[in-house]
């Protein structure tokens, strides 16, 4: 990869501050409605979303191969099926056109109108159409916690775990991104002791910190993909929020999994950041506790160091930062996520998601879930207001955001944010 | 619905045999490729396939509100979106164009070239684009026969399981149509005893059949669907067979359900029957065995009476007949769990797709898998061949037929027909 896109001494002719999520180094993808109502394929400099669409209609783009209409799609999914040194191509160009020697777009004021719009002005969408999204569950950390709370705290861990990352499907149709608000779902609960389930409100909504990864077309039926080739087909990464309602899963989960307790909303960030950009931040993740099979035998340095916090906003009242995490922390790497998933010849299509799983740390404060963080409710998270959570609380929003630094650039995610509001009511029962 | 579509006494100007699954009363929907090499959406009658593109260009639609390359579309989800009146509307058009008593067509001969084709030189594609599927997990008799294998006799089925229909999501990416071969799957495998997994191809592939029902756009997320309304969102249905490597399945399916076992392959009958095709076969289902929450009550006449058979076919063998069951078996009907899935406010959209789960009768030979049927390769299934079989073969084609008849008119969904081919070996190894 041409170090240049990814050099930390490059300047934009676009200002920006020296924490934003989105120097000249980071180029990731979205989609947004513009001003003109117009959905556009899109990238972010600072505070500045830019029309990829009309960049390229401009001619900015010549050179690069790609289909005309490339970036005037309401999705990404054909530009992530034009595959990786597509992508690199194009963020690349975008470096270049936004550089702060490159007079071209930087002193031609009519273009530069046409094509950047105040973030202000726009309106983010979800970025792909997600075929099949599957979460995966590869914290230890978050593993042993639940197994402790709701199993056995001698042996928290599942005989399968340490042999494999486990993984179930979820829904895709109700994946949303930042700023949407959600429901409080209903469903049937039951209370211990008691053999006949109640219906309402979920009492205990929860959100799970995690991130989630982009798949390009990857594979035939019945071809698996090996871990170390699996990179290739993975276009890019967001935060993202798997909002969970604690007492539906109890009660629903034995024996084929969570279905109601998650199926309700999943939240994601709507800018898609790619590994390129996540590059300079590459880590090693913790080593493997017992010997794994050959499949998933990986290199140690295929996680990345990006750090990541949930805060609490109550209805008109200040964040609380109630979780400090990182990704790095995940035992089971997105390479081997994605090996496992199609060694038995899965099918992976371009604009596919797979979550990580809830991403808690070693300590209490670093843990991914309210579950976990006020232990199932056993020691509520204090507020800066004064109050207290247990779990999520009607008009509460919960905002997760992520970011990369270990030098003087920042490469972040900016955020998913979404409140909660109370149980749907039709309308005509008002 | 006027009752001239459903009536038995009408004729067509296209001849089938009498046990044919698809008389003019039927009139499923489907995708095919022509002998041309377009894609169309098409009908069927008798032993041939009828260009829905090009009735709709020669005007055979007109005064039906339709857009005007509705047809010419290489899947049915937007005419889905479209709702119950025009699906109605163009289904009883086609019963009148094809009319023994209509000239209009019959009398046309250029149009008829361009129109109709024998099923031979047509290739079947899937349906719909499948954005979700979910599977139940609704015969009693299936959950029983499992619990009392796997768990305990006495208590075969889990607390839940009479309070609500359980279900999970299952993958959309690898659900393939009739005809289409399957890889047998590889994964990790755990000898009772053992505690170190095993990698190499599944030993125990299996086939469940099942049927599934195509949703339209029924909901705003947040917003349940009552078990009243449910059927105005249900397109139709096809015979489904939810492919199943039982090794894999026990050692990952602890604590998240089925993953790798199950979504190597999925595969569908081709043409998708719609409701108002199987009004004629409405019954009524098992009762309820405890009370319900409000949510979930349902008049007891929400099922079809829809007969099923599965054959084993050795390669270059003749097929047995291993297994005889019936949709009217389910517990739970389609509306419950429709109902169900979106309690909670999870969105339904056009195209989704959601299985029965595995139909097992009461008796052994309605088994609707070999688990069952050779309970867990304790009594092998005799083929006519002279040869058992415990679990699927290689080369082994699994074919699955489904058909409503209690009178003259035999409405049916033709077959799923698959064949199990060892597992992917890449070409560099030959």
């Amino acid at each position: 990869m041409p170090l240049q896109t990814n050099d930390p001494n490059r300047k934009s002719w676009i200002g920006y501050s020296s924490d934003s999520h989105f120097p000249i180094q980071n180029i990731p993808f979205g989609v947004f409605l513009t001003r003109d109502n117009v959905i556009t394929i899109g990238t972010r400099i600072g505070d500045w979303a830019i029309d990829l669409g009309a960049l390229q209609e401009m001619g900015y783009f010549d050179g690069v191969p790609l289909t005309d209409d490339m970036f005037m799609q309401d999705t990404l999914n054909d530009f992530i099926s034009d595959g990786k040194k597509t992508w690199r191509l194009v963020r690349n160009r975008i470096g270049d056109i936004f550089d702060s020697e490159n007079p071209l777009l930087r002193d031609n004021k009519e273009h530069r109108n046409r094509i950047i719009f105040n973030m202000d002005e726009v309106e983010m969408q979800l970025p792909v159409l997600i075929g099949d999204y599957t979460d995966f569950y590869s914290s230890k950390e978050h593993a042993t916690n639940v197994g402790t709370m709701f199993r056995d705290p001698d042996n928290a861990l599942l005989p399968n775990w340490l042999h494999m990352p486990v993984a179930y499907h979820g829904r895709s149709s109700t994946i949303i991104p930042s700023g949407i608000p959600i429901h409080r779902p209903q469903g049937q609960t039951i209370t211990a002791g008691s053999e006949q389930p109640v219906f309402g409100p979920s009492k205990l909504v929860d959100f799970e910190l995690e991130m989630a990864f982009i798949t390009t077309d990857a594979n035939n039926m019945g071809q698996p993909i090996s871990v170390d080739e699996a990179e290739d087909y993975i276009f890019g990464m967001v935060v993202f929020n798997d909002w969970s309602a604690r007492d539906i899963q109890k009660w629903e989960y034995v024996p084929l999994g969570p279905f109601l307790a998650k199926n309700f909303a999943s939240s994601i960030s709507p800018w898609i950041v790619t590994l390129d950009a996540l590059e300079p931040f590459r880590t090693s993740g913790p080593d493997m506790e017992k010997p794994v099979l050959d499949y998933l035998k990986s290199s140690n340095d295929k996680t990345y160091d990006i750090h990541l916090e949930v805060d609490i906003t109550p209805q008109q009242g200040k964040p609380t930062t109630i979780c400090k995490s990182n990704f790095k922390h995940l035992y089971w790497n997105m390479s081997q996520q994605l090996a496992h998933h199609t060694i038995n010849g899965c099918r992976v299509n371009s604009g596919d998601m797979m979550g990580s799983g809830t991403i808690s740390g070693p300590k209490p404060d670093s843990y991914g879930s309210m579950l976990e963080l006020s232990w199932r409710g056993e020691r509520p998270v204090q507020l800066n207001d004064g109050t207290e959570r247990k779990f999520i609380n009607d008009f509460d929003t919960v905002t997760m955001r992520g970011y990369c630094k270990n030098g003087p650039v920042r490469i972040g995610f900016g955020e998913v944010s979404n409140q909660l509001l109370p149980v749907y009511e039709p309308k005509s029962k008002h």
